[in-house]
């Protein structure tokens, strides 16, 4: 049986364009002789369709997009990703399914039983878990067909209490094909391999793995299909970061090896945690190019999609001078083109020189327009309707946030006027410890870089630079400073980054308690001070836009904190 | 056996606080002779505690403070929710528990069952199920202990495959027990009373229900815990939105009257949307005085509850002289007291007279602080500033919102320099359709009346004038404006309220798809117009603060759309 795997990128709830990618594909992989096609999970109405699932109409739209793709499923098996109705009253409405198309029919069907419910995930909210299992039949082949979450349940600290695959084995499938829509994060490049091998060889099964790709608001499917040979050879890895597929003859992934094999990743309730814990390597980890390489592809690709998907050209953002402008300026002129982002470069008296002209000299190197709005007097038009009531008190917090918002007003002004879409510039280790201006630096309608610590900031500039010198040396050599009070550096409020970073990275990625942290080597007063810092500052981040994510825990959707509380702060 | 039941309210993360508050309790209980005293669900740490109970250091922390209390229950039976240990492997790691406390021991567990994962419910991101059933046994009586959702899953459209408490009756029990964290909305003022009433002639046992009370950043539980005998009858109901408690002897709970009843309410999953849906009903059932009033209190409680465990005691908020502020401020004051909310009123050119006038009124009758700060000349320094950029474009939208974010702008660094709280004063009606502006009148660390639609504004409002005649008429009978260019009308870009709030109660209470609203009476296309207004701007709500919910779907956390995507848009 020739199979043709399919790795898309989808606009959610947009069942037209998704229902015309997909039978693009299908008459494509026919003229090519497959038997069957393969797409990702929920590839009808894209992932993750969120609350729009709750309703009627959007599950009918499904539905009649199903209907409309199998009747166009002629002479070939197509296999789709949708919502369908549990038969059942017991329990949610709804299966995940995979659904196995022909001839104007559904002939085959796997409903998801490992419904993630962490990070970003919120499966269990919409769907009943399957609680009957049995093979898919086509062109002589019993086909194991799961969905992502499915294959996942191995190691010795499952995640739930049932494994689906054990249960279909039951059934004596001849192949394993898995549907997935399965996001990037630079703290899991291999672990998907390695599931998939270890499924393999311990079913002794080819596996047809399908991933997603493209960028979901803050999510990026990352692609990188797999094709393993019973063996556990890899026999096909599709492209990462953009559209791709491959045509397999099935028959060339037998016979199995019986292989034994160690496992040597972790498997279990640790996959969802970070995997670096030694305190001394974790800036080395979060900063080695093979990271910032994956992470700056799917910055660009979280970028492009957002505007692309959004029906927007034109993006605007306050260029500083400083290293955080400067790399997001750079992932916005590779995404989006430079004549499509315009930089504001908005002085105030507390401005240094250097920074309009590195900001100058950065847009220069990309070709991107800019423009010098200086807010001095925007500031003193505050103080000055403010004065009745401020009076004599002395410069403070107050006096700082008007400049920053300021600059938020002007920026979110030019983006009204011009249907610009304004950028934001903030980066992990600011968002968490709440350096940062409500409705000024932290205005924005995507964060570009919001889900990197600066010390990988400044390692995404380096290796930018190291294609290609585009960011002016002042800029990677200077100390940080938001340049909102004479002098002011990022360092009188904040530890060392370095520090910082290791210990936020711990707190946030890894889960640590104050005592283990500690324990790592780290100052008892300095802990407790981040720790609070990032606790008190939620209702901050509450207000923040999404973030595009590149780690295993990023600020957003995945990472839902009590605001009102009072734990470690 | 002499049961004391204890609605209070927590403090998430705060064990020290919530522990105290429990240990008082449990002496006060003991005092009057009680054998046992009852708390609410996850009553140790707080409900909802959402991500911290990913973290080791929190769960250690929960189970020390039951450790504490269980030393504490000499003579006395003590029933706490908390966090416990999933002793297998397989499955998440915690359980929803109610643990019995007696003489330093726990003596007796039940698990959560039946996980909520809807609206503002996120439960099986963090529990595992029960799977086994057993009564927790003390001085003589077979309880069965169940945990709020467990005795929901009624009637024949059920959300959950297993119904914990058939599973408990196999082991003969005499009393049932429930300890919850149950949310108020408007909508299910009489489901909880009924679903306890159901529960009890179906198991022809008693029910002592101990429900939470308090506000948690958005979500008010509203107490109102109650105590029905075996016969159907209603033996105790303690008060809504305050802490209290009651002694029962449960003697005198029996014999059941073996009554056959009707059972007149919703049950299952229906019981997740909103119970009117006659279109022409829909104004009237949400402006209805007994709805009115419940909302008010919860509003009262929502405020005074985020000031108060938050640390904040000061509130400021921008007074328009309409209706919106008008409410919002009257709660402020009710919850706060009128000397610790600050009114600051910012005309602009565009303001008319009266709008000064009503707001200073208003501030008079309330006797809170009041000051004027215009903002003209800031509207004119950023037209300064931008006139390179702007040239001769005509006024719009952009001009519009540089005034909204200038008042943003001073009201925030009013707050930062006295450390004030903004509270923000938009409604659902605007909050829905993306009338108001980004970090403009959009700004704010809480929102009042953010899930209330205009006419429940307006029903508040002659709600509260009722009592005391506080808002000046004119606020009442002018129409709506925003004021931001000469003489706007939010007629001229929306629907009548009357008309708007009916379709959008429809769409997001009701989860209506459009050819169900159009069916309903409406306009075709002034449907597509609100409903693709509605999901256009899911981005703008994104950003927003959190808002006290009171409707059985507020926006928030409670509501999860895709913000990338093309649906009904």
């Amino acid at each position: 049986m020739k199979v043709h795997l399919s790795q898309q990128n989808y606009h959610i709830g947009n069942f037209q364009l998704n229902r015309e990618k997909i039978l693009v594909e299908v008459e494509y992989a026919k003229s090519n002789g497959a038997d069957l096609v393969v797409f990702s999970e929920l590839s009808v109405c894209g992932y993750p369709a969120r609350d729009f699932l709750e309703f009627e109409d959007f599950v009918v739209q499904c539905e009649s997009t199903v209907q409309e793709i199998a009747n166009r499923a002629v002479g070939i098996g197509v296999i789709v990703g949708a919502p369908t109705r549990n038969p059942i009253k017991e329990g949610k409405d709804l299966f995940n399914s995979a659904l196995l198309l022909h001839e104007g029919k559904i002939i085959g069907q796997a409903n998801k039983t490992l419904l993630p419910n962490y990070d970003v995930f919120d499966e269990y909210r919409y769907f009943e878990p399957a609680y009957q299992w049995k093979v898919v039949e086509f062109k002589g082949k019993r086909i194991a067909l799961t969905i992502c979450e499915d294959i996942w349940n191995l190691g010795d600290n499952p995640l739930y209490r049932i494994c689906p695959m054990d249960e279909l084995m039951k059934h004596s499938p001849d192949l394993m094909i898995n549907i997935s829509a399965s996001p990037f994060d630079y703290d899991h490049d291999d672990d998907r391999k390695e599931v998939i091998r270890m499924n393999v060889l311990k079913y002794q099964l080819p596996m047809l793995y399908c991933n997603a790709v493209g960028s979901q608001t803050e999510i990026v499917f990352d692609g990188g299909s797999l094709v393993y040979a019973a063996s556990g050879e890899l026999k096909c890895e599709l492209k990462y970061f953009e559209e791709d597929s491959c045509l397999i003859d099935s028959e060339s992934l037998y016979p199995a090896t019986p292989a034994s094999d160690n496992f040597p990743i972790r498997v279990g309730k640790d996959m969802r945690v970070a995997k670096s814990s030694n305190p001394d390597q974790i800036i080395n980890y979060l900063t080695n190019d093979h990271n910032i390489d994956q992470v700056k592809s799917a910055l660009v690709l979280g970028v492009r999609d957002y505007f692309q998907k959004m029906g927007f050209t034109k993006a605007i953002l306050g260029s500083s001078g400083g290293i955080d402008s400067a790399v997001a300026l750079c992932i916005a002129v590779e995404a989006l083109g430079a004549e499509n982002v315009t930089a504001i470069l908005m002085p105030s008296q507390f401005s240094s020189e250097h920074s309009v002209s590195d900001a100058i000299a950065l847009s220069r190197a990309l070709g991107n327009p800019y423009h010098v709005v200086p807010i001095a007097d925007i500031y003193g038009s505050f103080m000055d309707a403010l004065q009745p009531l401020f009076q004599k008190s002395p410069f403070g917090i107050a006096e700082e946030n008007i400049q920053s918002r300021s600059r938020g007003n002007v920026l979110m002004a030019i983006a009204n006027k011009y249907g610009y879409v304004l950028l934001n510039t903030s980066n992990k280790s600011e968002l968490a410890t709440g350096y940062g201006t409500l409705y000024g630096d932290m205005a924005g309608g995507l964060s570009i870089i919001g889900d990197l610590y600066k010390s990988q900031v400044y390692a995404l500039a380096r290796f930018i630079n190291s294609k290609q010198p585009l960011i002016p040396e002042p800029i990677l050599s200077k100390p940080p400073s938001a340049e909102l009070r004479p002098n002011q550096k990022d360092s009188d409020s904040l530890p060392d980054y370095v520090v910082l970073d290791r210990i936020l990275y711990l707190y946030i990625e890894r889960r640590k308690g104050p005592q283990e942290i500690i324990q790592s080597g780290f100052d008892a007063a300095l802990v407790m001070h981040v720790l609070k810092m990032v606790n008190v500052n939620e209702y901050k981040r509450n207000q923040f836009c999404p973030i595009i994510r590149v780690s295993t825990k990023a600020f957003g959707i995945g990472r839902r904190m009590p605001i009102v509380a009072r734990y470690l702060s």
